[in-house]
């Protein structure tokens, strides 16, 4: 029986990990090596994606992954991914660190700044004003920014037709977003060399973490 | 053969005009009597609604009214009613006025002010936030905001399950926010007696047109 004044158990906040990229960049397989890594450790981890990550979220990816998204209106592109990033943060990724998991999840508002406002052309201040009004300040503890050549992630994306038919300068603008993004905020975004092999992406990524997080096995 | 400095021919922008109304009021009905009259005055006009009005907007529509948005986040409902918005402004409805069409909409965004803002608890700010951001000042010329008292809209609605589900009391402040707008925006918003006959309805907004925009038969 808990004693006057007792406290619930204090639980450790997890940490909020997102992985950016272009396609080819290997996301999706260096989360689940981090996702491994880090439960090697004993810790509990939730792995997510975006857009997606409630059912609300799903639904609307399909939509915006869709053909009914063909020549959609670019701001209101932004504003679906962040329809879905409110519902996804407000019910999936805060209670999950709240909960003490660590949370990783595949692409963030970093994907629609470089996809939506770099290459795509919406106004900044439109994607700044967005974000405040969707999310307020969360964002991640850790951003890791897959960087490689656009040739390299072209011959290794899984839907390459669909890759090379939005062009190699587009693909340039994404790429230059995102190492901008290690400049522009150090202490959130590290850029990692992408190109070598996946093992030793997945050890980068993990002495990162340690160093960054202090989490580990 | 056009001469130098021929312009192209004029054309007069259209009217903007939105129903707005809780459940049972009747707004669809009377869109399609204030379409017939006006086409019968000679007038071009377009007939649409809201969430909706484009491949993509639909889409959005199908997710907001489908199981995907039990318990969604409410700022997230509001962005992807937004969302909706925008698209449907930028390629359906400006096209529209600007070919010279008068465009009727059923629902537009005093629907999301009633619904997410007063019934649903966001608060107003992000509201006026993500309307600028989504459609900067643009608004309707006209707003008919139709009104009838909560017991009658239930018993008219088509959806009686659904709608008394909701429970009156929302229902009330729902009602109370239409109200409110012909109060604070007397310029743009009329409030119509709905508990009326659809003839009675139909010439009293046939008659505000007239007299508000200077058009009809």
């Amino acid at each position: 029986m808990l004693g006057r004044g007792a406290a619930a158990p204090q639980v450790t906040r997890g940490k909020f990990i997102t992985l950016e990229g272009g396609e080819g960049a290997g996301k999706s397989t260096q989360l689940a090596r981090l996702a491994l890594h880090l439960r090697a450790g004993g810790h509990d981890v939730l792995t997510t994606r975006e857009p997606g990550g409630t059912a609300f979220a799903e639904a609307l990816r399909g939509v915006l992954v869709g053909d009914a998204a063909q020549g959609v209106d670019p701001l209101a592109e932004a504003l679906a991914h962040f329809a879905a990033r409110a519902d996804h943060v407000s019910r999936t990724i805060r209670p999950a660190l709240e909960a003490g998991q660590h949370v990783l999840c595949d692409r963030f508002f970093d994907s629609t700044f470089a996809y939506q406002v770099v290459a795509g052309g919406i106004d900044r201040r439109h994607f700044d004003t967005l974000r405040h009004a969707a999310i307020g300040d969360f964002r991640p503890d850790l951003t890791l920014v897959l960087d490689l050549p656009v040739a390299l992630g072209m011959a290794r994306a899984r839907d390459a037709n669909r890759y090379e038919a939005l062009g190699a300068a587009f693909h340039e603008r994404v790429r230059a977003a995102f190492r901008s993004l290690a400049e522009t905020e150090p202490d959130r975004c590290v850029l990692i060399d992408a190109a070598a092999d996946t093992d030793t992406v997945a050890r980068a990524i993990a002495s990162v973490v340690r160093e960054r997080l202090g989490i580990g096995p």
